[in-house]
Order: C-alpha cells, then sequence, then structure tokens
C-alpha cells in the first residue's frame, strides 16, 4: 500500500478550538487534492491506529510547511499525539445517526435505539458542533415525550462508566437551579454523610448560571478526583463532592452541555435526561429533586414543576432509581452570594453556625437533608429534618464537611475578588421584587464563573426596608474591564431590585 | 483612552474556516487575561473602524508572537484587512435575537420583526454557525406556519440588494430538485428568452444534490456575473443564467444554505422562503415552479405536493409574485447525466436537436417554457407550449443559448473526468425501479459537484431490457480515491437500479 502517500506528520500548532476536532492542512497538499477535501470537510484522521473525526481547516499560507499537518488541542489530546507522528486521513461516511436527529426535526418519534446511536456517536467525536446543536435544538422545549427521555436517559447512563457500591441504598439530590446562591449541595452531603447514609455526590459546573456547585466547592477544596480518589474518600467519609466532568459518568452530557451554553438553552427532556442519567451512573438508588417555583427562576409556574415532578418520577421509576420531588420558594436568591466564592463563604457561614448566616440556605439544607433522611429510611413520621438539625447545630455536619474536604485534598478558605462596586438604592422603601435571572447576569458579566472570586453579593433580601443611598449589593470581580460592562448592563436595567 | 492596550497587531495566517469568523490570539495575551477571554468566546472585534463577531480560538504555541493576533480567511475578508493591520476587541452583548430562536424551540410561533431581527444579525455575522444550526433546527420540517414562512422570506428579501427591471413582466422558473439530471433551466431560458420575455435567471449551486443549475452552467460559461454586467445581458438577449451567490440577492440564504449543507437537511418554510426571496429580489413577477413527485425524490407523494404548492402560491402572493406550480414525474432521473459536466451535455444535445438527446428532459423543458409563456401572456387558449416547441425545434433556442453564454463571457464544451467504470448488471431482465437518491449518492462520492467533471452516467431508463453484463451507469471521477470510495459504497447498495 501507498502508505506514504496518504499520510503527513504533524507538527504542534497549539490552538486551541475548545472542545471540537479540527485538523489543519495545506490546502495545495497532496492529500487535499487527490482527495478533493475542502475547508468544513468532515474526514476521518488516524494517529497510531487510534482514530477520530475532524473538521478540515484549511492552510493557505507559510504557518505549515509541506509534509505537515496540524491538530486543534482537543484532538492533539484525544489522539494522544506527538511531534512528527505520522497523521493519515480518508473521508467519511455520513454519520448515519444523523439521520434519526433529521427524523426527529420533523417531528418523528425517536427510539431507545435511535438514542444509543446518537449518543455513542456523539460520545466518539462523530458529530460536529453544527450537527450536536442541530440535535439539541430538535431536542429542546418540550420536544421529547417520556418515552424518548427514558431513551435518552437510558443512552447517556450507558455510554460511560458506571459506579458501584457495596450498600444497598445510596442516595443523591438534585436542584434543578436557576436560583441564584442555592448552594445547599455542601451542607447536605455533610449531614447525610453524617447521619451515616452513602452519598457520593457529583456536580456539575455551570451552564448558563453564575456558578454551578462544582465551581463553587473548588474555591474550598479540590472537586477533579478521578474514580479510585472518589471511592476512597466515600470509603472513609460516607459522602463526597465531586465534579462529574473529572470521572466519565454520562459523557455525552459534558459534551451536549458545551453546546447548550453556546445556545444558552437547556430544554426539559434534555436536562431530565442530564441530571437522572449521573445519578444512575453514580450507582444512586434515592434522589431527591428540589424544583423552586418562582417568576425568574428556571421553573415558573407550579404546573411547569409538576410536569417536571411526573417526569422525573416516571423517568427515574424506568431506569430504576426512587425520587422524590420537593417543591420550594424560587422567589429570591438564596443565601447572600452569587457566584463561586461568594457561595462558599454563604455555605461555611451556614456549616458553623454563624450568627448572621443565612436563614433561608440553612432551612432549604435542612429540608433536602431531611427528605434525603426520610426516603432513604422509609421513615413513617418524616422527622429526618429534625435529625438533620441536630447534626447541623451540633457542628457534627461542619466536623464532616472539613473531613470530607480534608480527604479529598485539603480545604482553604474562599477569597474575594479585588475590584468591587456597592450599588446604592436611589429612593427609600421596602424591597419588594427581585429579578434573579439579572442578577445572575450581572454576576457573569463580571466573571463568574470563571473568575471563581467574582460575582455579586446581596445585602437587601425581599421585604428588606432600605434608605435612599443604601448598598442593595455589591459586584466583586478580578478586571475593570468585566466590572465598566456589568455596570454597563446595569445602566440598561435599573429595577433589578424594586423599592416601593 | 488606553488604546493601545486593547490592541494587537494583525498577522497573515491563511487558516481557511470556511465562511467562519474565527479570531486567533495568545492564551497568554494581556487582553485575553484582562478581558477574561476564553476559547470559543465570542467576540467583537474591530479593525479601521470595522467590526464583526468571531469566535476565539486561542493559540498556546509558537505560531503567533506576543502583540500580534490572527483571522480566518473569512473574517479577513469580511474586514479587507491588511498584515500590521490594528486590531481591537471588546465583549459582546449575547445576541438578543437569538431569544426568538429558542422561543421558537419552545414552539412559539415567530413574527416578521423576529424573522428581521435574526436575518439582519445572521447577515451581520453576528450568529455562530452553532446558533444558525439552532435557527436552522428550530425552523426545520413543518415547523413554519403559513404566516412564519411569509415572515421570513420578507426578512430575506429585504437583507439585499434587489433588482429592478424596465419591462413589467419579469419571468421565473424553479424546479424543486432531488431529482438528478433535472436540468431544464438552460433550455427553458432560452426557449423563453427567444420568445421575448424578459428572464433574469439566477440559480443555486448544489445543497445536497450532486450538481447545482449554477454548477452545470458553469462548465459551458462564467457564472460568476456582478450586477453590471448581468444587466447588460439580459438588456442584450432577454435571459440570463448566472449564480445568484456572486450578487447579493438575498446574502441570507447563502449562510443558511452552508450550514443546511452541513445538516445535510433542507426544510419546507426555509425552502419556500429561500426560492420565493431570491425571486422577488430579482425582479420577477411571474414565477414557474416544478415539483417532481416520485418515492426517491425530494417530494414524494401528491398530498407533499399539494402543501408545498398551496404554500408557493399563498407566499408567493404575499410578497406580490404571481406564481404557477407543475407537478410532474419524479420516478427516475431526467436526461443521463448525473453531475455538472454530465448534466451540460445532455442540455446541449437538447439544444442540438440530436437525434439521440433525452427525450424526458425535452418535454419538460417545453412544459416547464410552455406554462411561462402561458402564465406572462395570460393566454386562454394554453398554447405556450407549441410556440416553446417551434422555438427549440428550429435551432432559435440553441442560438440564444450560445448567443446568452457568449454575452456572460463566451461558451465553451463541457469536459469528462479521467476516471471510468462501467456498472455492470448482474442478471438479464427489464429495468423496474431506479433509486435516485442512491444514484445522487454515487455521483456525490465520486466528486460531483466539487469535480465539475465528475458523476455517473445512466445507460438504462426505467422499462429498458439488459442481458447479464449490460453496463448500467458508468461513474466518472477525477481522483482513484474517491472513484474507489464510489465503488465501496455501491457495494453495500446493490440494488440501486432494480432488474426484474
Amino acid at each position: 500500500m501507498a502508505s506514504n502517500f496518504n499520510t503527513l506528520n504533524l507538527v504542534h500548532l497549539g490552538i486551541d478550538t475548545q472542545m471540537e476536532h479540527v485538523v489543519f492542512m495545506r490546502r495545495d497538499c497532496h492529500i487535499c487534492i487527490s482527495e478533493g477535501f475542502e475547508a468544513h470537510n468532515r474526514i476521518l484522521v488516524t494517529v497510531k491506529g487510534k482514530s477520530i473525526i475532524a473538521t478540515l481547516n484549511t492552510i493557505t499560507d507559510g504557518i505549515l510547511k509541506p509534509g505537515k499537518a496540524g491538530l486543534s488541542k482537543y484532538a492533539w489530546e484525544s489522539l494522544r499525539a506527538k511531534e512528527g507522528d505520522e497523521i493519515s486521513f480518508s473521508h467519511v461516511q455520513p454519520v448515519v445517526s444523523m439521520g434519526s436527529v433529521r427524523s426527529k426535526m420533523y417531528g418523528k418519534k425517536l427510539n431507545k435505539v435511535d438514542f444509543e446511536n446518537i449518543i455513542n456517536d456523539i460520545v466518539k467525536g462523530h458529530y460536529s458542533n453544527i450537527e450536536i446543536a442541530a440535535f439539541i435544538t430538535a431536542c429542546a422545549g418540550d420536544n421529547l415525550d417520556i418515552h424518548e427521555i427514558i431513551g435518552l436517559t437510558e443512552a447517556m447512563v450507558n455510554s460511560g462508566q458506571k459506579l458501584s457500591w457495596d450498600s444497598k441504598i445510596v442516595v443523591d439530590k438534585h436542584c434543578v437551579g436557576g436560583l441564584p446562591g442555592n448552594r445547599t449541595t455542601p451542607i447536605v452531603v455533610a449531614i447525610v454523610a453524617e447521619a451515616g447514609l452513602i452519598i457520593p455526590k457529583t456536580s456539575s459546573r455551570a451552564i448558563t448560571s453564575p456558578a454551578g456547585t462544582a465551581d463553587t466547592l473548588e474555591t474550598m477544596t479540590d472537586v477533579n478526583l478521578d474514580m479510585k480518589q472518589i471511592q476512597k474518600v466515600v470509603e472513609k467519609e460516607n459522602g463526597c463532592f465531586v465534579w462529574g466532568g473529572s470521572i466519565k459518568l454520562s459523557p455525552a452530557d459534558d459534551i451536549l452541555i458545551r453546546v447548550e451554553r453556546a445556545l444558552d438553552i437547556d430544554g426539559e427532556g434534555q436536562m431530565i435526561a442530564s441530571v437522572l442519567s449521573k445519578k444512575s451512573a453514580a450507582g444512586s438508588t434515592h434522589v431527591v429533586i428540589d424544583i423552586p417555583i418562582g417568576k425568574t427562576a428556571k421553573v415558573r409556574t407550579e404546573e411547569d414543576a409538576e410536569k417536571l415532578k411526573y417526569y422525573f418520577k416516571v423517568v427515574g421509576k424506568a431506569i430504576g432509581l426512587k425520587v422524590e420531588v420537593l417543591f420550594t420558594d424560587g422567589s429570591q436568591p438564596v443565601g447572600r452570594g452569587i457566584g463561586p466564592s461568594l457561595e462558599a463563604m454563604d455555605v461555611l457561614s451556614v456549616l458553623r453556625n454563624e450568627k448572621n448566616a443565612p436563614q433561608d440556605l440553612r432551612d432549604r439544607a435542612l429540608l433536602i437533608a431531611g427528605s434525603i433522611i426520610d426516603l432513604a429510611e422509609k421513615s413513617k413520621n418524616k422527622n429526618g429534618i429534625i435529625r438533620a438539625e441536630q447534626i447541623l447545630s451540633s457542628g457534627k455536619a461542619y466536623e464532616k464537611f472539613i473531613a470530607i474536604c480534608k480527604a479529598q485534598g485539603g480545604f482553604r478558605e474562599p477569597k474575594l475578588a479585588i475590584h468591587k462596586i456597592d450599588i446604592q438604592a436611589h429612593k427609600s422603601g421596602v424591597v419588594t421584587e427581585i429579578d434573579n435571572r439579572r442578577l445572575a447576569k450581572i454576576a457573569k458579566l463580571a466573571g463568574a464563573p470563571h473568575d471563581l472570586t467574582a460575582g455579586v453579593l446581596l445585602l437587601t433580601p425581599l421585604k428588606t426596608k432600605v434608605n435612599k443611598g443604601d448598598a442593595l449589593f455589591c459586584i466583586y470581580s478580578e478586571t475593570k474591564g468585566e466590572l465598566n460592562y456589568a455596570m454597563e448592563y446595569l445602566k440598561s436595567e435599573p429595577d433589578i431590585i424594586l423599592i416601593q
């Protein structure tokens, strides 16, 4: 075989395209010419026996010498490439499972096998970003029925690793989100683990919010643990709080979330599948879901919440999970901080039973921890919340929290960003409404979550009496550019906190 | 202002990402650090007062020196950049019109203003490929109702240039496609122009097929004419046949088509909007639409065709076009060639009244030309087809065709690819079925349309008696790689031509 005819040698270009496989070839290279490859074609590239599909960018200038090819950082890492490696190229058949995505666009229902094929192809890197965007959009909104959500969830569970535990009962929790600062997880894990239940908690980073639980925890401990480390921590302490993406539970989810973030959407069916697939792959058996309801929360009405509750329960049952769903108040942020470090500070003040700890965060964490205890122990008198309160008040939850952090690599105090601006009330009165979405947006513009220390500190919850000139909230940012940008947005949206 | 702080100098990297604006910056550059820019962020970049939104790829290696930035070829051209130009950067507000796209995913109806904002943002380059894919998917299938299709069509008409003509009546035609080899346009334009009607025909290149009309014509004459040249040709010869993309009629369409091609879809609403917006922007008043119906054509049933007919007529009326719709036989390819050059050869043999010219292509061209004449002249006795036949048989259509080619820059004979393989019948019998889609796919795998000379020549239309070993069709290709690839596909799909 004319193997040399079809190969080039790799040079390290160090171009980071984020999670997209891109191959760079000279437009005048003999392979592009003989194979008819053009910019934006999808090409099968092989290095040392490992193949991926990559998008072609052609080079018309001198950054590649004849006989050389380059890869994006993500492709380079996927192929474990080294400088000088031989790389070969071939045409790629259109991805067959995209046919199902096209059917879905036309309103057809997809079955389990369809979802399995799609998800497997996505995990293998066979879908371009454009194709992933089409899949997400076709399944967005309420385009998936209950059977499709089950099919998607199962496909996502099966696409990656699964954890297994010696215990028959393994508990977990999830909050549907959209409520800034609602960082109950570290508190709940500490209480529940102290109560003797197994809670190997994996959390995600922010999709469209200023902080995910994993971002918040990262300000206090290491969350990038591998399977073995997790197992060790949980064996020792009953619980852990790690970033789900660092192990390969439901790896499809991490790829989908990246494109969902770019589109700023988080569809119903995909959300259910994303949440429950992670729980199932983590080996959970009993899961409590918290759905905050409020005008500016992710779920706005009780009807929407009821629908989600139904989905969570039915899909959970189909994949072998006992699911309990709580509806909670979503009318304002929980705690005072919005942004990873600021939320971590709220968490610590609750765990430390500090006098001015945010009561709402405390109450919510106790409610969820209590529900988990009740669900796991099938208790009829529902006194889980009382046990949870005792564990928290006694300081044992804090001790457990620190113990878990230490088992994960050590505890550190969260820090705040260097730039800070107070936003003042322009009149006196009572705070009657708080726009969660816009507050979250300000925290994002200020740099959260990519700067862990950036965000918003809310000083005046609902019903607070304020005088003109009082600070309503502070904005923290690591860069002046981002701070200015947040301020500019604030000017265009003056009534984020309504005073009457 | 610290203008220098926020600027870098451009170097030409010559990276072709196709139609996507990409900016390349060092990850360690002070702007990325101070502004918090990360790979895949969307950033507003400005060169000499002109701004575009670009996707950031960060560079971790030596291909960019400190103080330098690069652009993809498309961004370089959009900004008319030169080596050494200053480039500045700022955060970009999320594109507001994407909110409408998200609403659409949730099944909400979009109005005219929504579509105008979306299309304007797309034309300005404010949408990433991922966002365009989401828009296309949200509007795919039959997700758009008639009012939405009208809104989208109007937005697309208004997004670009418009042609205007002295004549009150300006005619045009369009074929919905999916039928390989159905290259009636050059013949129809020649006949209709010879009949004295104004027909400034713009055509598209292939989206998912092995040849678009513009690709086919390009094998015989120049189709990349600008506005002025078109006006000159039409003034002189009544008609022209040019590529629509070389002028800026409905420029949104060209951007959308590129992503549609990557997704291999061509949704109903977008198809109507694409077709009629081009016609309207070209200044047409009377349009005949040909819808071939067949099991393996784009439109498979009479019901689907009726729905499209309704849409074409209603949307046409709303934007001021008189539309006539013809249903034609879509059970097999028209003519014998599939691929630009091969289809051009069929066209020429009909125009030259050659003895073995494909009768089906001739009949179809006459039907359409006749319908255009009848529609334009409001003739009650519908004898347009007789006049069309006279013009063709007399050789005047051929003379007009050559005259138009000459006015467009000259006529040349189409050429065939250098590699050729005959595909033989594996048994004797009668040809009872031909799979258009798979034949088209073979032509594409063989290199059409990017190699104008590649494709498939069908030798045995429906009902042909064949003996075992007879050639059913030939495959033409410029490269052995592509020829092999087509042959491999053929092995997996042996019954493309059914013999019984």
